[in-house]
Parts: structure tokens; sequence; C-alpha cells
């Protein structure tokens, strides 16, 4: 069997049958945005790990190397955070083809110390190996948690909200822009949704506040939101439902949407990448989330409701349809041509 | 500048320039075998990491997938046993190509599986990625080790004598079959070389025996004795003397070398992946290592010196020529053909 015909996420389910940890020291294994492990004096530890492959996770045709590097690093950061905790530690390894330019590397290696100084994480280590193709980069990051106060993928329960910290579709559509120049789409619009994908910027507050306001399952949007929610409703054992009209959409992907002839809607729900946090809570608790959020300068918007599992998973179109909601996203192996990352 | 031009510890060099740490958390950050951190309750947390490349640090050709999967966990669980700690959790990156073998991935994944249970590794989570062309796998390690118990690489002094704690060359006797078949070499030998290639085992009990003991510096021999005794002077600012005639090597390693008319000399100074510890120590505390190290079945050799700074790194040859010790090793962008892992 090819990986193509099981996909990632079969894949990682084969790989990680039967596997077993020492329940008094592993709080939460395999199948999370991090690890969740308790330190021998009771702290809780979280550990995480990306890998990004040149060619396919990014290309130096479309972002500069210090853009990579800082990517490389943020992307760990927001699983972290994903969690409701605080990342602490790095290491990183980095494969690179023999002819790779020295400054090219150093570069990359700088934009991660930015994004380091940035979260305060330590880069304390890593291994450089040689390859004959493609530059890969592996980040593994440490984090801290509270205990008691992580927010796993499986606390989604029929009738909670579900809500996204900020709005979506802009990497996508900025990577959409990358392979498919627009002449004539507005500057400022463009120059936001690149960025977008070149510089993501997790935000570093939102995660931890809704750890301490019992938020009920947490993801980053990094695999598009639609992608997510089967992550949560999996995970939870629930359904859902979305609805596309709630889904926030800068003007600015709108505006890039309009010069490409695409529905943002798709950017908005499949994009991915665009690390903001989807998660979810009792009805009950919204305003509290949203007052404590809001002093941190973070809006969040409701964009559909967790139902119970027989009802399934489905969205409501603009137009009022409802339809199951499609599967899409970001399989890594499995996934439809236009909507593979770089 | 090419990667070519400045080889990997010049690029390191590079790249760690000015690289800033919180020091009241980092005891010890890029520079050894692992990073060693503060836990906020004082423990000392052993953070490492490694990326092993198709075609470059193995191949499916010469080794199983599970074998593969073994050496990838072994290599880092070796480098924290190098620091006097033990191993505790690890994260595992995979870019996988698109017609990856499904059976194959498992087995390898196996293989990391079965290793994680010889030495209590928890495998805890981790990320698949694809790439168009060659399988990487990378793997980040956690270790703990007592306050103040961990050996660095810088704390050789003058008089210091140096040990090993087995036998060198079989993994590059083994290495060197796979790549040149020798009809005629003997079976058992030829086994020998073989399995200490594909399957290191790292001995779970000498790195923190002899952290107990006072060994002043370690490595673990992954790179090459030579390439180790650079780090360790270079890390020390101090010289050495290595007796070639004293380098233990096992005699179904000469078996092999005499079939492949190689002086087996140049696979225990230069081969790398044996994963046995390099270790100096006062001559005094000799007698106390060697009965403790006795103990767990382990038997170590002294192979030469450390000097003062002043008189360099040589090498006294078996027939009593002294030259400078020659670089060769293991450095992944600068090293010989002859010498490159596979």
């Amino acid at each position: 069997m090819k990986l193509t015909e099981i996909g990632e996420f079969g894949l990682i389910g084969r790989l990680t049958e039967n596997i077993s940890y020492d329940r008094s020291r592993v709080i939460k294994g395999v199948g999370d945005d991090a690890a969740v492990l308790r330190a021998e004096d009771g702290r809780w530890v979280l550990f995480t790990t990306d890998m990004m492959v040149e060619g396919i996770h990014f290309s130096f045709n479309y972002c500069t190397a210090r853009q990579v590097g800082k990517k490389a690093l943020a992307s760990n950061v927001s699983d972290i955070f994903a969690m409701g905790g605080l990342p602490t530690f790095a290491v990183v390894s980095i494969a690179l083809p023999q002819d790779a330019a020295v400054d090219n590397v150093v570069e990359m290696y700088d934009g991660m110390k930015e994004t380091a100084k940035v979260y305060n994480v330590n880069i304390v280590g890593g291994d450089t190996v040689k390859t004959p193709d493609r530059l890969v980069v592996n980040v593994a990051l440490l984090g801290e948690a509270e205990p008691g106060r992580v927010v796993y993928r499986s606390g989604a329960r029929p009738g909670n909200s579900i809500f996204v910290t900020g709005p979506l579709g802009a990497a996508a559509a900025g990577l959409h822009l990358l392979q498919n120049p627009i002449p004539d789409c507005p500057p400022e619009a463009a120059g936001y949704c690149l960025k977008a994908h070149c510089e993501p910027a997790p935000n570093s507050s939102a995660g931890r506040i809704l750890a301490g306001c019992g938020a009920s399952a947490m993801e980053d949007v990094s695999d598009g939101l639609v992608s997510e929610m089967y992550q949560i409703c999996g995970a939870s054992g629930v359904g859902c439902r979305i609805r596309a009209a709630d889904v926030p959409i800068d003007p600015r992907v709108r505006a890039v949407a309009g010069c490409a002839g695409i529905d943002p809607l798709e950017w908005a729900l499949f994009g991915g990448e665009d690390y903001e946090l989807v998660f979810t809570a009792q009805p009950q608790a919204e305003e509290e989330i949203r007052q404590a959020l809001d002093s941190a300068g973070i809006c969040i918007r409701r964009v559909g409701e967790i139902n119970p599992p027989g009802e399934g998973m489905s969205l409501i179109m603009p137009d009022g349809r409802i339809t199951a909601l499609p599967r899409g996203g970001h399989d890594h192996f499995k996934v439809a041509p236009a909507r593979q990352r770089l």
C-alpha cells in the first residue's frame, strides 16, 4: 500500500498502533498539537516538532531565507500556544544540499533566532547534515503549562460554540499570489496576504488566556479550519456545524480573491497556515472569554457549534444550503493539488 | 561561500554566533552532545536531536527498515548517555516520498518503538510530511541527569588519560562490506561488523557510571575517535597524544580488514558510528573507574593522554613514528568520500 492511498492521518494511525507510554509521566502522547509530560516536580512540560521540506512547505523563490527560518520556529511555537502553554527551548536540525550558500543558511538561522527572541525561546542545540537535493529543517520545541491548564483536541462537547481568534484565509491567498501573480492586484491587499504566508506571527497570549477561561478544545489553524474541525470532532467524538457566513475573512483577502476570481471562502475554510486558534467553549463562557481576549486586543468570532455525533459534520453555506462539511483541507499525502502547501 | 569550503563545524560556528540564552535556565547550550537545561525544580534536563537522510546516513539497500528506525533512535540515546544522563521522551519527524511503501514506514517506526522500549524512552509525538525524493528522519530526545553530574566536552585537562569503553572500527568495517562485498570474508567476522553498522546498541550504564566516577570530558564515538578528540581538545583548550597501538580493535574487524586489504586502524580512528564512549579522567581515578565499569561488564582501554595546548595533537603510530593527528574523521560537508557515512 502506498502513502497516497492511506493518507497522513491513516499513516499516523498505523505508526502509533499499540504505542505504550509510562502513564505516570505521559499525560498526553501522540495525537495533539504537542505532547504533555509530567515533570518530576509535577509541572507540565509540552513537547512538539515540525518538519519543513524545501519545495513542499516553502520555497526560496517565494520567501526570503530569513522568512523561512522565522516560519520554521513560528509553526512550532503556535503548537505550544494551541495547548495553552508557553514555549521554552528548541533544537534545530537542518539537512543542507552540498551547494547551499552559507550566507543563505546563516540568514535562515538568523530568522529563527529573531523569532526565538520574540517568543522567549532558547535555541539550545541542533544537528546539521548534508543531503543531495533539498533543504529540510526540523524544529523540536519544549514548552511549559500550568498543571491542569492544557486544552486538548478532545474536549469539545455537544452544545459548545466554535470560535476562531482572527480572520482566516490570508496565508492561502498569499500563497496563491506567489504561485499565480496578479499584476493588477491592489498592492496593500497583496502585501497583507504575502506577509501572512511568509511571516506568520502566532499570538502569544490568546492560547494561555483561553486555557485559563475554560476553552474545552483548541487547535491552531495550521491545516485549515475544516481540517482542524475534523481533528477536534474526531478526537472528541462529536459532530459540528460551521456557518460559512460567519467565518471571518479580511477585506484584503476578499480583494485578492476578487482579482483572482476565487471564492475567498475556499481559502478561509481549507487554506491553512493562518496560525489563528480555533476553539470550543460552553455558550455561558463566551462573555468571559470575549472580555479576557478583548483586553489582549483579540477579537473572536463564533463560527458554529458542536453537535451530537449522530448529527455529523455539516456546513451552512452563505445562501442557506446545508451540506456535509467537505473533507478537503491539508492532509499532506492525499490532498488535492490545488490545496497543497508550497 | 559554499558549505564544502566552510565545513560542518565552520557552519555551526557561523550559525550560532551571538546566540544568547536565558542563563538562569540554560546550563549548556549549543556545542555538546546534548543541551543541559535547568528545570524549575532544579533538576537537570538534557535535550538533543539527530537527523538522518536516506542515501547519506543510511540506505534501505544495506539495512532493513527496522534497523534504520532502531539506529535513528539509538544515535540520539547515545548522545544522552554521553552526557551522563538517561533518555526519557522523544518526538519523531519523518519526511516521506509519496511512493513510499506504508509497510516499510511502519517497519521503520516499529524499529524505533523496539529501541524505545529497550532504553525506556517514550515516543510521545512527531510529524509526518511528504518530500519529493528521499526519506528523512529526525528524532529529538529529552533526558535527565543528576544536577552537577553531567560530563561535557570541555573538561579535559593536561595530564588526564584518554580512554574508550570498547573496541572501535566495527561499524566502519560493516559499511565497507556493504559497499564492497568480499565473497571470501569469514561469515562470523562479517556478521559482527554488519550488525555493528546496522544495529548499533549504545551501552545504557557506562555514561552514568562515568559521570559518577569523575570522568572529566566525554563524547560518544559517533564521528570517529579522532574527530571526537578534536571536539574534546578544541572545547577544553588542550592538546592530546593518541597511541595507535593501544586503540582496541576487535579481531573480527582485523579479519575483515585483512580480507579487504585495509589497515583496520583507519576504521578504528576515523570510522565513526561505533557508539562507544571516549572519555578523559585523572590518572588517579583510573582504578575506581575500571572497577565501577568492570562490574557493569565494560572493559575500558587507555588510548592516550591529554597534553598542554602548546604540544598540539599527535598520534604515535604502531611503529613508533609520531605524527600530527590527521584531521580526517567525519565532518559531514568536507570529509573525503571514502569516509562519508552512507
